[in-house]
Parts: structure tokens; C-alpha cells; sequence
């Protein structure tokens, strides 16, 4: 079984934009155990994206086509990939007229360009788009199974999750059994954690890959060729194996997992709420709450404290503490976690403070960065982040929310 | 002059790493008017690098060829494209010579397969490798011209530089200039920009491509083989009809600009703050706003008021209008933004207020959001934002932050 994936686009050919689509789809496609050994990328020209899907179809059985199915006439993906297999396109009238329902409602003028994102590949069908406008395609043909997809990465992976990858199950079927679980980590370097991962799993036969997000690290682990109980049950021993050594830096396994969710889901079954005061952060810890669905039952606001006036004057930070500690200090942290969950009266108070970069503050370099956690009826916990300094500013400030969810992650399950 | 680039590499393939060394080098390329119209993905195994090699020998005329010459059994890629082209391997012995010793230094026991890192395409010449063990390749055979590059990004980058662009000057001599500039664009659907962008452009020898972001879409503009002061010139005036067209949704150029760097700035030249009041963004304006270096001279702080408790007790919006009008309404962002505006004392308060969904909120669908700006010495004005709610939570929050930064920067430069 030979796959092989075209991404077509003269921004990537011209290297304006790194071809991030390509290994999501590729690390994706692995849970088929599907290997894509060809992965070829083209110019928006209809000729070169004809003859690389044509030598495609030689060459592999299963061709995936990506990128190209904007609404402007530089893309030619379709009409290309239906002149290399020798079929014409065909109008999905029931999405054309979303389309256009689509754009009254917004009261945008349409180009007569726009009814091109509504066609797909004749005695194939359609794949739906959750999140864009253009329509994906499927076709079966004697040369080989092929699907496009649009290239915008947030329509293309909606794509792949909710259209692709189902279709690619119901059509290989039983190919070899692969059983996956995706873990999470946050704040362990990934050299270390996957050399003490692969010492945990000893003999297990288990393969462990790591994929390093922002503020995370996603260890996928990976059985081969079992039953699915017996793969089951082989995941179970590597987890409790994993956890067991890294449980510090873990919060939580399966496809969907975020920490932001997790602690809010956390809050969601103690009926806590909770707040926060954030200086170098600037609102990103409260941002990111607020990007889970339903955070508004553990959330009711909070605040940016970006100068030391607005520290005092919001949350009563008091002057002398800002004059002695200084703003980037454990105590300051402090009076702001405390301040801010007094303010709203809630349950819980986080606090961020220190320095983003690039210029140091106060004397302190980039990447000191001072957190608490204040809980109604204690003494509110602050502690100094290490942080490396070479990491940038934005690095800087997203390590610092996502420790912070770690810390409240493991305080809302009652382990530290 | 046909151009492809061969990446090396089974994590490459499997998805475990993003392949940046090919956007890096194809944009180097674009200084000499090089265009790698193929690029090309394969696997370690040496029998697929020997195919792809003799694939690209046929339709190339220049092959680039990057990564797999670590010193470990599975990086085959110099004897596989010494295969694919017929000649033998090379020993450097100097460069050997300088490996052993730096083990040497290093007091690091060698393997014996680090010989493999000094040898080179016989026939050719080595490329130096100023930050690592390895020596590239070039050959020109009769085929084609053949560079073979390490794949740790910082290797390739340097060896790129130092050894790869003067060797690529030298042969083929003065090539064609390429002048680009970027323009910057929120607001406007892609397909309706790059139409009347077109129609701007009219018979200008300049060619424009669109690259779209999360919240914002680059336009770069193009013109080749002309001299500079003529490029430059043909790019003012591509410029200038392009912004007296779209200048509503534009906002600036340069390869650095960002549209909340360009709000500080301006800002900071007016020697003016600002504060927000957040909701359903909860804290992205502000995190935004904060991710500009130097933002503190325009920002002390600011609220998320998520729930109707928040916007009441922090900023005072007034129960009967919470009541009457909705929180999901102009009046409430109008009020947040003034109230917030006031609690700082500052020159600038900006407000959202909607539906991020995926559930809609007092009646209104997810993507029905009001936005405010209120300014010292004015009646604050707010309006609502027309978003697609097929975006999606998250877009929806970036498109709002986005949109409302387009308005001041407008306001700002006194546009409206």
C-alpha cells in the first residue's frame, strides 16, 4: 500500500510559508498505518499539478492532494486533479446555495469566482468542510483512491478529522490493527522526557513519539498488530508505567485533552470559580480559559495589571510591597493572587509577574517570572518560574500560563 | 533553469518534525531568481533517494538534496545519490583529519562511522560545513548540477550561506533581480482583495500573491528583472493604487509589521494609553496588545469581564442597560468601553462583547459580536462586527481583536 501526499502552492514552492499541513497529515495518516513514502510538492500551475498527479497515480495507491481550492483564479487544484484522472467536476448545489445563504447573511458581495469552491470530482463525492467554504473531494478510480483538500491549515485539519479520515477507515478497513493514546506534558524538556519515557517501557512493545506544540508536549504511544484488548491493555501498562515516573509534568491523555480544559473542568465539578491578575502575561491565562467551551460557569472576569499603578489601584497590591520586594518578586505574586480573588470574591486567584523580554526589569533578566495561586481560607502559594531566557518573549509568556494550569491541575486534584 | 529540492528524512515523512530547511532554502533561492518548482519528501531508505535523484535528474537542471549525512547506519544519503549519479565517494582528508581531532579535544570516543561525515561526491567538491561535522556536496555532472546538505536545521542554514549561495553565484553567473515588498491586509474575504488587487495592478509588471493568516493577509508584490531603483519604483506604484483601493483594510508594509505593533506605535507617537474591557475575548485584545515589545508605554492595564457580575462591579455598566439592552448589545460594549476607559483615567477604552459560541447567548448565534471604542472628550462609539459563525470559537475571538486593532489604527491616524 503506497501513499503519497502533493501539496500544491506557489507560497510554499517560494518558501513563504513552511509546510506545516504536510506532517500533520502524515502523523495522522499513521494511525491507519499508512505511511505516505512519497510526499511531493508543486506550483499552483495547472500543468505541474496534472503531471505530479498523474505520476502520483503510477506510483502509489492512494493519493492525497493538498491545498489550491480557494476561490481565486491562481487556484487550479480541482479542475487540475480532474483533467490528470480524466473526469469532470460536479456542483454540490446543496452546499452552493450555503454558500451564497453564507454571504448574505454577512452582506459581503460574492465574485462569480466563489461558485468554484462548491465543486468536486464527478462519480467521486464531496468531503464537508466544517470550518471553510471550500469543498474537499473523494474519488475512487481505477488508477488509484484520491482526496483533495483545501490548504488553509485550520480548514485542513478540520478537514482531515472530520472528512478524511473516517472515509480513509471505512475504505482500508482491516488493515493491520493500530491502537493509539496520546498523552500530555507540560514543563519537562523533551530529550529527558523521552529518554526516561523509553526507560519506563522497558520491553513493552509500545512505541512512543513525541510531537512538541507550544506549551506542550503530545507523547503518542503506539501498538501494532494485536487485538484491540489486548492493545488496550498494553496502553493501560505503558500509561501507569509513564505516569508513575513522569506524573509531575502529565495532565491528562486522549485526542481532545487541553490543560486549559482539564482545570476547567476540574473547577466545573468542585462549583469553584476563579480569577486572575496578570502583569508580563497580559491577559493570556484568562484568554486561554476563555478559549474552552463553557468556561463562563468557573470564570466571571479578572484583570490585566500591566503597571505597577494598575496593580495598586485594581487590585491593592500595596505600594510598600512593590517599593521593598519590588513588582517582579514571590510577594507581590502574591498580594495580586489575593487581591484579584477578593475583588470578585471567588474561590480561586492566579497571578502572573516578571519579565518578558527582551530588556530586563527592575535588574531582572528575561524569563524571571514570579506566579501564585491564591485559595479562599489559606495562605495564597507563590513561587519563581525558571524559565530559559533564550526562549523570546511570546515563548516566554505561554510557558508561564501553561505551568500555572499545571500547578492548579494538580492543587484541584488535591496533590500538592 | 529547472530547480528541485530532495528532503531526506523518515521523521520527515512520518510527521514527527515540520520541514523547515525547505521553505528556508526555497526563499534563499528567490535572491538568484532560482524557483524550486519540485520539491520533494522521501524516506532514509537508500533505494527511494536513488529513485527521487534520478527523477529529478531528468526534470531538473539543478538538484538540491538535504539531509541524512549524520554519521549514524541510517543516514544513506551521500553513497544513495553517489548511486543515482554513478560516481564514487571522495575522502577529504584534511577534513578527517580535523574531525579526529576534534573528537580528540572533545575527549569524545569516536565511532568508526564518523569517516562517513568527510567524504564527498568524487568528481565534485566538498561543502564546508562552518558549524558542524559533516561536509556537503557539490558535483556538476552531466545530468544535472547536484548539491547534497546536512539536515540539522542550524547546519543547513549555515552551510546554505556560506558554502551553497557563493557556489551557486559563481556558476550561474548574474542572474536576474527579484525585488518583493509585503503589504498588510485584515478584513477584507481573500478572494475579493486579490481580484481588486488585480484590477489595481492593471498592466504594472508587478505580480502580487496573497498568503492568508489567522487574522491578517499578506499581499507580497514581486518584480524581477528589473534594476533596483526601477523595482523600487514599480513597487511605490503598485503600492500606492493598491492602498487607494483597499486602503479601509489595510495596515502597512514591511516584512516585520504587525497590526498591534502598528497600534503601540501609533500610540506611543500621540504619547496616548489605552485600556480594554473583554468578554467574550476574554484578556486575547490585551495578551495581543502585551506581545509588542515596549507596549507598557502605552498599556497599565485592563479588565475581562466575562460574566454580567464583571462588567457591573469593575466597570460599572449600569444594570438597566444589562437588562433592556442585552449583553450582547452596542449599548453595553459602548459602556464597558468608557467605563473602563475611566477606572484607568486613560486617553483610549476599547470594548467586546458577543457570542463565541459554540452555544448561542441571549439569542444571538455565535459570531454576532459588538465591539466599542471610547475616547477622552468624545461620545464612544460601537458598532457591530459581521463574522461568519461557521468559524469557530477561537477565530472568532482573533477575528474580533483583529478588526477592533483596524479601527483604531485608523482612528489614530484621524481616518475616521
Amino acid at each position: 500500500m503506497e501513499v503519497e501526499i502533493i501539496s500544491v502552492g506557489n507560497e510554499l514552492i517560494l518558501g513563504q510559508i513552511v509546510n506545516t499541513n504536510v506532517a500533520y497529515l502524515a502523523d495522522q495518516l499513521r494511525q491507519l498505518d499508512l505511511v505516505a513514502k512519497w510526499q511531493t510538492t508543486v506550483t499552483d500551475e495547472p500543468a505541474q499539478i496534472e503531471a505530479a498527479v498523474k505520476l502520483a497515480c503510477q506510483r502509489a495507491d492512494l493519493v492525497l492532494v493538498c491545498g489550491g481550492l480557494g476561490p481565486t483564479a491562481d487556484d487550479q487544484t480541482l479542475p487540475s486533479v480532474a483533467r490528470a484522472l480524466g473526469v469532470d467536476l460536479t456542483l454540490a448545489t446543496k452546499h452552493w446555495a450555503a454558500i451564497q445563504a453564507d454571504f448574505a447573511h454577512r452582506q459581503v458581495a460574492m465574485t462569480p469566482e466563489n461558485i468554484r469552491q462548491a465543486y468536486y470530482l464527478a462519480g467521486g463525492e464531496p468531503l464537508a468542510n466544517p470550518v471553510g467554504l471550500a469543498l474537499g473531494s473523494w474519488l475512487v478510480s481505477e488508477q488509484a483512491a484520491v482526496a483533495v483538500l483545501p490548504g488553509p491549515p485550520r480548514e485542513f485539519k478540520a478537514m482531515v478529522q472530520a472528512s478524511l479520515l473516517p472515509k480513509l477507515r471505512a475504505h482500508y478497513g482491516t488493515t493491520t490493527p493500530v491502537q493509539t493514546r496520546v498523552l500530555h506534558f507540560v514543563g519537562q524538556p523533551e530529550s529527558l522526557l523521552m529518554d526516561e519515557i523509553a526507560a519506563a517501557l522497558g520491553d513493552l512493545p509500545v512505541v512512543a513519539t513525541s510531537y512538541v506544540q507550544p506549551a506542550e508536549i503530545q507523547v503518542r504511544l503506539r501498538v501494532t498488530g494485536k487485538t484491540p484488548a489486548v492493545a488496550e491493555q498494553l496502553l493501560d501498562q505503558a500509561q501507569q508505567a509513564i505516569v508513575a515516573k513522569e506524573g509531575a509534568y502529565y495532565f491528562g491523555s486522549g485526542p481532545a485533552v487541553t490543560l486549559a480544559g482539564q482545570v476547567v473542568a476540574l473547577l466545573r465539578q468542585r462549583g469553584a470559580k476563579i480569577t486572575a491578575a496578570e502583569s508580563l502575561t497580559g491577559g493570556l491565562f484568562q484568554s486561554t480559559l476563555c478559549s474552552v467551551s463553557g468556561a463562563s460557569a468557573v470564570f466571571d472576569g479578572g484583570f490585566v495589571t500591566y503597571a505597577a499603578r494598575a496593580k495598586h489601584q485594581l487590585i491593592g497590591v500595596r505600594q510598600a510591597t512593590i517599593e521593598q520586594a519590588g513588582v517582579v518578586s514571590a510577594q507581590t505574586a502574591a498580594e495580586m493572587a489575593e487581591g484579584a480573588r477578593r475583588a470578585l470574591a471567588v474561590d480561586y486567584g492566579v497571578a502572573f509577574t516578571g519579565v518578558a523580554g527582551p530588556e530586563p526589569l527592575e535588574g531582572h533578566p528575561a524569563g524571571t517570572v514570579f506566579v501564585a495561586i491564591a485559595q479562599q481560607g489559606a495562605a495564597p502559594r507563590a513561587w519563581q518560574l525558571r524559565l530559559n531566557s533564550r526562549l523570546g518573549r511570546q515563548a516566554i509568556r505561554q510557558q508561564s500560563v501553561a505551568l500555572v494550569l499545571l500547578a492548579l491541575y494538580h492543587q484541584l486534584q488535591g496533590k500538592n
